[in-house]
């Protein structure tokens, strides 16, 4: 089944657009929970790995699908991505889609290596084999259509998904997306490429396989290209910790409630840390995970035509 | 001691600015090759690390530096990111400096988190350790400072390098990087920035450990971002295979035959393909890969200012 397909009958199910940032960033991690594991790499990346368990299996039933961010799993080495991986196959066992956010992004034979290591089958003997076998990837458009078009051929093949960085949520996002060229930012042209790329891979809802990744800090840029890119599924990074509101996250959505899916990292997994959580959860960091889960989806439900979703 | 000043320290003792791409493609991998080993994964990615092994022992003594293109190990997962590790370790004890082939690109604690992970050190226990503890990385803009500025920090703070990409050398690299807005294209823009962000890490030699990626099939280019980024080092792809020539680079350097490193990865890994070198070496691949070097370093010799070097 096409990978927007699959991803929105299981929005349909959980009745929410969103998706759970895993980055398990070592300095964050609960109190006590890299005390409980040996003080080398092994011990670490274990307390990665188990802090990953522990979040999937407190989301798992409540969203479609989570979002490894990859390099706090790489800064630990062939270790720290043995443990991505393995949390990856975790997420999936517990019926979750995979999204891996590497940013990759090469040319050539180099883009399609990327695209069927992470998501088809890479040659083994006289055969392929899936190696990742994950759902989606983002990916970065910088080096042009040859840089995109290795990974878009695997995906289509493979009945995954692509997300496009074309406008982040970052203050400095503007340094090179926002610069006018022929009447219209860089961020735009991008945009124009993503539609293109994608244009012959929509599936029976309407989306292509080639998503786009659009911050949620710059609402008036979401509701252009929300208009610009009806065929476009949006994966929105920025709510929440980088400023984001369901008011402005609103804007990515067609007017049923679908066509984007909202990410949150730290927010979610480290809601213990803020005020609000500690003072009513304390040391129980999962608690904490589950009530920033259910704030943040009625939050969207509330203010956003994701409240469609509860039909 | 500064990045640029250790590898000119090492391209004045090689007297070359060759950089062997190990792009360990397992289509291309010399006949007779994979079946020396299981035809499973573990089988695989072993044929890849000693593939990277024996090309090592060719050049070691001949260059300053290898270049490993992630893709082709990430592919493999975990064993093949294993792999990648011991191989770039053992490229070290050969004397070999090495730049990590991966355009990362992320933003603030994300981006620190690969420049920690691959050039510096990351949290472990009560310390920080090193984990990869490479030379150099190839990054990636778009995301603006917020996404540079991170590994500037930590490769200053480890004297190590980095190489953004300004102009890539393949056809479409004009499709985001020749948009011309404010009176010049987005490569000059993203050039500008990288002089910025590297001017306060300027070492003996005049050049700062913030380099540029630029490709070598747009010579008109090349020269005038050479003028334009005097103290930028340059990382030049594109020459051979994908069909630059020594006349082309040659716009790359200073006119003493620095400020700028060449790479070759398929046209020296696997000159055994190419007719001239399949007529004199037959099954001999190593003994291709030794003549492909040797004419590379020669033709960059005679035909730009890297001759100088030769003293």
């Amino acid at each position: 089944m096409h990978f927007v397909d699959r991803l929105f009958s299981a929005i349909r199910r959980v009745q929410n657009p969103v998706v759970v940032g895993v980055d398990p960033r070592p300095d964050e991690l609960p109190p006590g929970y890299l005390e409980r594991f040996p003080a080398n790499l092994e011990g670490v990346v274990a307390a990665l790995g188990q802090f990953g368990r522990d979040l999937i299996d407190i989301v798992a039933t409540r969203v479609a699908a989570v979002k490894f961010q990859s390099a706090f799993y790489e800064a630990y080495g062939p270790q720290g991505v043995a443990v991505l991986h393995a949390s990856a196959e975790y997420a999936r066992e517990k019926g979750l889609m995979v999204i891996f956010d590497g940013k990759r992004n090469d040319i050539g034979s180099t883009a399609e290596a990327y695209a069927r290591g992470y998501l088809g089958k890479v040659p083994m003997g006289e055969s392929f084999e899936p190696c990742w076998n994950l759902d989606a990837l983002t990916i970065n458009a910088y080096l042009g259509a040859e840089g995109i078009v290795p990974f878009v051929k695997v995906a289509a093949r493979e009945n995954k998904g692509l997300f496009v960085v074309v406008r982040t949520s970052n203050h400095s996002a503007g340094d090179f997306q926002d610069l006018v060229a022929d009447g219209k930012p860089v961020y735009r042209h991008v945009a124009e490429h993503v539609k293109q790329w994608g244009q012959a891979y929509v599936g029976q809802e309407g989306y292509s396989l080639v998503g786009a990744v659009v911050g949620a800090t710059y609402p008036a840029q979401l509701a252009e290209l929300r208009e610009a890119m009806p065929q476009t599924l949006f994966l929105v990074p920025g709510y929440g910790t980088q400023g984001g509101t369901s008011a402005e996250v609103a804007h990515a959505f067609a007017s049923n409630g679908l066509g984007a899916v909202v990410n949150n990292s730290r927010g979610i997994a480290f809601a213990y840390g803020k005020a609000a959580y500690k003072a009513r959860f304390g040391t129980n960091w999962q608690g904490a995970v589950e009530q920033a889960l259910v704030d943040m989806i009625d939050d969207l439900a509330a203010n956003t035509p994701a409240g469609r979703l509860r039909g």
